[in-house]
């Protein structure tokens, strides 16, 4: 038997909750949290490192437990939930990929940044090639304007991609823009629209429900927010909110509470607040991978490291420029003093 | 110089905040919160107990120091901001409102039940008598119709309330609701709106936004959410998304951040998050001085506490009918031994 669901939703807490757990998920956790999603009657979730598959490194942080293990454990907790991974160009490699599906992976994310879905071409034509269900997933789609979005999206369908993504990393979006983004999509794709969104400026979602009423059927969600900057979408919420609007989810209120409250709540480092630092991401629509350089070169030069998040999310740096934020700090430092 | 703004920003840290609190805020926390405000230019903060003026009793909790003091203390500390506090006819008297005004108060915001504005009248005539700047405020705003709403809220003005505010005390109000509300009281009256918030749905901002969209000058905020329930739209994150969106609060955005992560984080006892208790409030539309009973109810009868407040929700329980929860724990430990 299958629920009825108006829009499918994919909970990451095992996946972009990786950051905040700094990729020390235990099996223990992973299988209790597949368990009470698979229960609740959550259709997809995501398992990987949080930078995706073979993430596990110095430079992104090394997993507690490797991700395959993980992937093996949560397939054998999940009767119905279908198990997702993600996977960057450039980080994972085909072979990661057969590894994830051999593990139990029935889907994959391929990400990109919002202007380079064309290094994903091979990757998702291999996953299809392969039977997985195969997503696109552009990431920071608040840095282009809306025609670049959509070139991009289009690139991911001519691909291979079943579903495409506005993925909102830096929870930059307003409600509008989404709005927009989505509707734009919509009118030039056949596939269909996922929205991911971040809650660094308290609008996750309602972000998630602009994207919804204007067509996107995939949304993604984590239990207690647990997820990168200020967390996600707030999976449990999500289901009560969407449950209240007449929009069907398939996913029982209660059951997705208690995994969250039970057990998420219980192992999480800390709660996913507001804090300075992933506000000030959201306004500035700068990456996190950002802030432990940024923080560095404030010292070094004095300068209020916010000044510095500014600067760059108005120059639309983006990750590989991190040189760029001592040459910021430096001129802002310089300006300051004159 | 009077900062350009186009809506007003009320802090109701030092108000709301002390039910988050337990009514233990020191003298010098109100002073570093008031200072940290008036500095970064919110216009209004107000400074009660938690229930508004003489809240301080063993039903509604007893505070650490006289709010008089505490009224005293932040006046000091203010060289532009005004002092707002919450009368709840009731709770409190003239005589207390006498006595902030002494201390320091500019305003006053009579609070009433949504269906009770009528009991606020010799308090808001008596305060525009003493010249304070006078607010109707409709507590539990979602548990009437619209036409009830606009009703009240004349009452409101015609006793000569300046403003009338929705306030959505219990966070359950969907966006579209709140637009529909605001956007009803723009057409019946002549007074200004204001919009109060909670995060129960994950939608403070969003409804904040949805508020000034429809026509609300006011609303309210508080550092780092501290409140009621998940707590109020957070207040230095309401200045950055106006900013985003080019409408002018006239608060500095770093310096309101300052005070929200350099003090109110340090002192509060815990982040406010979603948890189970405060979502299912904000889906079943109850309010939180049911909390304890429902989980004394659900113990004493087996069954779970969010079935209970579920249909508190769907009967609109009030504040009073705290007999019913009883009742209504039986009737459902009944149903499921049938």
């Amino acid at each position: 038997m299958t629920a009825k669901r108006d829009i499918h939703l994919l909970d990451v807490t095992l996946r972009d909750g990786s950051h905040s757990m700094r990729h020390a998920f235990t099996e223990e956790q992973v299988r209790a949290v597949a368990k009470g999603l698979d229960q609740a009657g959550v259709e997809y979730f995501e398992v990987s490192h949080g930078d995706g598959l073979a993430g596990s490194s110095l430079q992104y942080g090394l997993s507690l437990v490797d991700e395959l293990k993980l992937i093996e454990a949560a397939k054998e907790e999940s009767k119905q939930a279908k198990i997702s991974v993600l996977l960057l160009p450039g980080i994972g490699v085909k072979e990661d990929l057969q590894a994830a599906m051999k593990a139990g992976a029935d889907m994959v994310r391929v990400a990109t940044h919002i202007t380079e879905a064309d290094v994903a071409k091979q990757h998702i034509e291999f996953a299809r090639e392969q039977g997985l269900k195969t997503v696109g997933f552009l990431m920071m789609a608040h840095m282009a304007p809306v025609e670049k979005l959509v070139e991009q999206a289009k690139l991911f369908e001519s691909y291979g991609a079943e579903i495409v993504y506005v993925t909102d990393s830096a929870g930059a979006l307003l409600p509008h823009e989404v709005t927009e983004r989505v509707h734009a999509l919509k009118n030039s794709l056949d596939c269909e629209i996922g929205f991911h969104g971040h809650n660094n400026l308290s609008l996750a979602m309602a972000n998630t429900m602009a994207a919804v009423d204007a067509g996107a059927t995939y949304v993604d969600g984590s239990l207690r927010c647990l997820g990168a900057g200020s967390g996600n979408t707030q999976t449990e919420v999500m289901v009560a909110v969407f449950d209240r609007l007449g929009i069907k989810t398939g996913v029982e209120l209660y059951p997705v509470m208690d995994v969250a409250n039970e057990t998420v709540a219980k192992f999480m480092p800390r709660p996913q607040e507001i804090t300075g630092s992933s506000l000030i991401m959201g306004y500035s629509g700068v990456y996190s991978s950002f802030l432990l350089f940024t923080q560095e070169a404030a010292k070094k030069f004095n300068v209020d490291e916010r000044d510095i998040l500014v600067e760059l999310g108005r120059m639309k740096a983006v990750g590989g420029q991190e040189d760029l934020i001592f040459q910021v700090a430096s001129e802002i430092s310089k300006k300051q003093n004159r």
